[in-house]
Formats: C-alpha cells, sequence, structure tokens
C-alpha cells in the first residue's frame, strides 16, 4: 500500500513541475490519507524539496510515532506538545531551500495560515487549491474495491433491519441498530449519520431520527452508509408499513423511482454533471415537485460524502469512467411524508457494461 | 429561551461597544448555537448594525425556514441554493451602513475569508477573536442543568453495561452497545466517538474501539459521554476483569487514582489551570510515569468536548466558579495496557460545597 501513496505523491508533484522550487503542505484530512495512507488529527504532509515528511502532534495511541512509511515518507512526532505541525512543516520547508509553500487555502483557517507565515517569513504562501481534490475524483480499481465492500456491508445491514419488525419502534432505535449491524459487517463505522425518518418525516433530506415511533400507514425511508477503510458509500431506501400502500404513496413512488433511474441511466463517461442532474429534475419538475428538489440530485463519493463531482444544475465539467456518484432524488411533502430513493454506482462505459450499481437493494416498493 | 439567546447577544455586543459601527458574523457552530440555539449547517450569525439575523442556505428538512426566533432574531433561507450564506451576511451588514465587520478568523477559511471580503469590498474585515468562546467559559445554571443530565445518562448507561457479561465481546460492539444506552435515556447522541479499550489497548487516550475481545485478566478501560441539548460531559473509568487484579494492576490504578484526586481537590475559582494540571502531574511524575501523560490533563465541557480553559503546563488563567472541566490523568504501557479515569466537574467555592462533581459512577477498582 505504501507504493501507492507514494505514486499519488509523485502524480500530485509532476502535476506541479511548472511550480519550481516550491514545497506543498496538504492539511485536509481526506487528502492527508489519500496521499499517505493515514491521517492523525491535526497532521500535516509536507512534499518537501528534500523529502516527503508527514508532522504528527500526539498521536491517539499516545505512543510515539517516529520512522518511515515506506520508504519515501518520514514520519515525524513533535515532541512540544500542543504545537501546531504545519509550523514545524513550514520552517522545514524553508531550511530545505523552498521559495513557496502551496497550501490548502479552502481548508486552513485565516489564524493557522497567518501563524504559518510568522513561522517561515521567508517563504511566499501561495495557494493549492483543490489540486489533491482534483486528483482523487477518479478512483483506482482498489479504490472502487473498497466502495464496493462498503456497499455490501450496507446491503446486508439494511436487509437484516427488513426482516424484524419495524412497527412501534423509534426512528433512534432503528438507526441505531442499523448503525450496529454496519459494524458487525466489517465497516469502521457509518460513513455519516444514519437517517432513518417515518411518517411525515419520510423523504426529507438529511432527516436526524427522531423519537417518532413506526406507525401503520406510514412511509419509512432510510438512507445508510458504510465506511470501509476509509471510502464511503450511500444506500437509501423508501418502504410503506402495512399491508397495502395508498394510492398517493404507490404514485409519488413511482415517479421518484422514474427520476432516479433516470438518473442512473444518464451516467456514462463524457455526460455533463448538469445533464444527469436535469434528467432527474426534469421528470419531477413535469410532475410539479421540481421546488421539492434540494440543490443537487447526487454527489460523488470516496474517502468523504459528498465529495465532488456534485450533480446540480450549476455544476460543470462532465464524467469519467471510474468515477463513483450517487443518484439521490426525492420528494417530502410536508405534513404527509415523501420519498427517497439513493444508490451509489460507478460510471462506466457502455463496452464495460455501462453503470456499475454497487448499492444492489431491491428498488420495489416493499409492503413491511 | 429565546430570551437567554438574545440576553448573549446582547453582552457580546456590549464587550464590543468600543468597535464603534462594527457589525460582527459568527460561524462556528457552537458559538451559534450558544447565541441563537440552533446551528443550521453552513448557517451564520449576523450581529448587525441594525437587526440580527440567522443566515441559513437549504435546511436540513428541506423546508423553508423564514421567520422569527424570538422577537430579536430574523431567519433568512437563501433561495439561491449552493451560496454561502456568510456572502449575504457581509452584503447586508455593508448595506445597514456598518464600517467594518469583525469574523471568527480562527473558523473561516483563507478561502472563505476571501470570498467576504470580495462580497463587501468596502467592509474592513477585522477578527473577532474567541470573544465567543471567552463568554461561554462560565456557565449559567441552565448550562449546568444540561450537564448535569448528560452525566446522569452516561452514568447510567456504563452501570448497565457493567451489569452484563463483559468476556468474549469485542471493543467495538461495547461502544455501540453504551451508544444505545445513552440514546435510550435521553441523550442526542454520543458526545464523542465512544471508547472502549482492553487488555493491551486498556488506558491509552482516545483509543479507537477494535475488534480485540474482552479476555479474563485484562484492564477495561471506557470513555463515554453524552450528548443532551447540545451539551457534553465525558466520563472514563478503568475495571479489571475477572476475579481479582493483579498487584501492579492494582498498583497502577492506585497511582492513576490518586492523581485524579489530587487533581479534583485542586479545582477551585482562583486556581491557576496550570496548578490543576501540576497537582495531577506530579504524582505521577514522581512514581516515573511523567512521560506517559498527555499534553493536557483535562479540560472545559459545554457545547463542546474539550472547549477551554486547558489544563496543561503552559495554560494560562485561573479557574472561575461555574466552570465545568474534566480531570482525567491515565497511564498507558505499551503492551501491558493502563488506567484512564476520567471525570466532569463543576468549579464551585468551597462555601458552596466546592467542586461538584457531575459524574458519579464509584471510582473503587471493580473486579467484573
Amino acid at each position: 500500500m505504501a507504493e501507492v501513496h507514494a505514486a499519488r505523491r509523485s502524480r500530485l508533484r509532476e502535476g506541479r513541475a511548472a511550480a519550481g522550487r516550491s514545497a506543498v503542505l496538504v492539511s485536509r484530512p481526506a487528502n492527508l490519507r489519500y496521499l499517505t495512507g493515514s491521517a492523525p488529527q491535526h497532521a500535516v504532509l509536507l512534499l518537501g524539496p528534500a523529502e516527503d515528511v508527514l508532522f504528527c502532534s500526539q498521536p491517539p495511541s499516545g505512543d510515539p510515532v517516529e520512522g518511515r512509511i515506506g520508504e519515501d515518507l518520514r514520519v515525524q512526532t513533535l515532541d512540544d506538545t500542543g504545537a501546531d505541525p504545519a509550523l514545524a512543516a513550514a520552517s522545514l520547508a524553508a531550511a530545505s531551500g523552498a521559495e513557496s509553500l502551496a497550501l490548502e487555502e479552502h481548508h486552513l483557517t485565516v489564524a493557522r495560515h497567518r501563524a504559518i507565515g510568522s513561522a517561515a517569513p521567508r517563504l511566499r504562501l501561495t495557494d493549492l487549491g483543490f489540486a489533491v481534490e482534483q486528483q482523487r475524483l477518479i478512483k483506482d480499481e482498489e479504490e472502487i474495491a473498497c466502495l464496493r465492500i462498503a456497499a455490501e456491508i450496507a446491503d446486508q445491514a439494511l436487509g437484516e433491519l427488513l426482516e424484524s419488525i419495524l412497527v412501534g419502534r423509534t426512528e433512534r432505535h432503528l438507526a441505531l441498530e442499523l448503525e450496529r449491524r454496519l459494524v458487525d459487517h466489517g465497516a469502521d463505522g457509518p460513513a455519516f449519520p444514519t437517517s432513518v425518518a417515518t411518517g411525515p418525516n419520510a423523504g426529507a433530506a438529511g432527516h436526524l431520527p427522531t423519537d417518532r415511533r413506526v406507525e401503520e400507514g406510514d412511509f419509512l425511508s432510510v438512507c445508510l452508509g458504510a465506511n470501509y477503510r476509509g471510502y464511503r458509500c450511500e444506500l437509501g431506501r423508501t418502504f410503506v408499513i402495512g399491508t397495502s400502500p395508498a394510492s398517493w404513496q404507490v404514485d409519488l413512488y413511482d415517479l421518484v423511482f422514474a427520476a432516479q433511474r433516470a438518473g442512473r441511466e444518464a451516467l456514462a463517461p463524457g455526460a455533463a454533471h448538469r445533464e444527469v442532474d436535469r434528467a432527474v429534475r426534469q421528470i419531477l419538475d413535469s410532475a410539479g415537485y421540481g421546488d421539492r428538489l434540494g440543490p443537487s440530485t447526487g454527489h460523488g463519493v470516496g474517502l468523504e460524502i459528498g465529495e465532488d463531482p456534485q450533480l446540480s444544475p450549476s455544476a460543470m465539467g462532465k464524467l469519467d469512467a471510474c468515477v463513483p456518484v450517487t443518484v439521490v432524488p426525492g420528494v417530502h411533502l410536508p405534513g404527509r411524508g415523501g420519498v427517497r430513493i439513493d444508490d451509489t454506482l460507478v460510471v462506466r462505459s457502455e463496452a464495460d457494461g455501462g453503470p456499475e450499481l454497487l448499492t444492489i437493494t431491491t428498488k420495489e416498493l416493499l409492503a413491511l
């Protein structure tokens, strides 16, 4: 694995070959993990003129980490506890002859940026921008394998829940049980706080579980994901509770399902992000629910949930092969509830079989 | 409750009376919650020359929030989805005649700060610093009541776990069960990721649960906390598994217990933060374990876990009455395990009965 990370650091460096004697300081945790395989709290990575160094403050376990990760990465734990590792990294960059230091201005706070400037006054501070995030967009097969396992875990956890009795249980309890099952099946933890929404709450994006209990006739919508080795998937389904759904429930479900399918079918290398969004949105628009949609109808997943690309009306750019995304339309009717359906897929060319569906739980409207 | 938050905003404004026609932009979530009672994602609070406004992007439920919280706070949800509410807030501040805008430079990123400057080029941007955090240090009785309930919930969750069979269960499962019990007893969720550490892992600060199973003869250390209405407590205990602890276990436990007691007894209004730390540290130092201690031996709690004050050798400042803190020494011996004991207390004067212990689970060395 250390080779994979060294290769990613080389690629980042090559992309900046024009930047001269410039060192790079990476601070955003997901970017650190991508480039080194680990992201201790407050750690930073220096890609220096002379060497690559991961600077950590007190590591979580309390044991000093000192040494190397692979051949090309030195690890340095700071002795002066409480100090910001970014300052030590900037000092080393200056001492190693770097003229400038490219920083993640979208992650560093104003106060921290100023402290770095003071610690190494002769370094010119520049903006690295989203260079690492850009590099993270297209996943390698090892990353996709992790996402595939994460999705399988989420499918298993949800499948088991559906076999149990749901009526009378609270949203909070169902969410906690799902998270326990994710861990049972090998997840490092949930990918994000599990959402369970019943009755009038169903279908609301990002609903946080309450003490409301599942009742006969409810819509029940669930959104969960597993974190497997840092990689996060997303799976959302909506069910009805009781023997037979009401006709408004069937109609709303069919509509959201049709919109979600249109989004999935629009996924292809070269498809514009906004075209995928439009495929979903126009179906809901024409049924009069366009204003019920959130700002995006899907997003990238990987080391972060909700990473780029964003599938939204204002998004620029086109999809590439091996980019995993979610397609997640939802309609929530205040006071009545609603429907969300959420899959994680990997964009693949038609020759490779088209979009690869990672979350395979059925999307039939189940009456539980 | 709206009156409480309005009074806090007035106090913040009074503390800045010398700042002239200056508006204030609060972005740090815990500070937002303190000043408004809620903290939707990406929201910011503007204390303007004319009025106070909470700017939100899409609220979590998907329903537009528009209106007022109490008499003195207007809520504005942005229609142009995806836009940063901080930019709208800065524009309104400029339009309302503010000459400068004080920002939280320790929270805003460099990129976001620059965008605010572009959105309102005539505003002078200044640093609010830790003004809100300072105001949050001393808690009112309503806040302490929330912490007291949070501690009671953690005590109950831990007490129930101790009645169950532990041998053979994994750290992960025990941690998940504790978190479920926290919610059962009324917590909004865990205050932080629950730590369960067995055998060689026991006593390590911030240990993340693994698949290691509890064995006879193990030390078992647990650190958990409840989040109750946003307020977070911390409770840590160490146990031995089996009928009789080894003598090294008893000795280490007694030592850490003595250090923790010394810290608790040093808590008083007017006591220097570093003196409390020293009381703990010198007992472990004299036994040769000083280098096993982390950078701090306790910290403030409230809307955040680990907020100020920090009880550490380099800390400046003195304790006040009604400041809740943890006292949490630990010693971890690599390969063998260790002991951590962690209480949440509120600093009180001797006339008021001395430090108020919120986490009342026994600190006897229990053999389970």
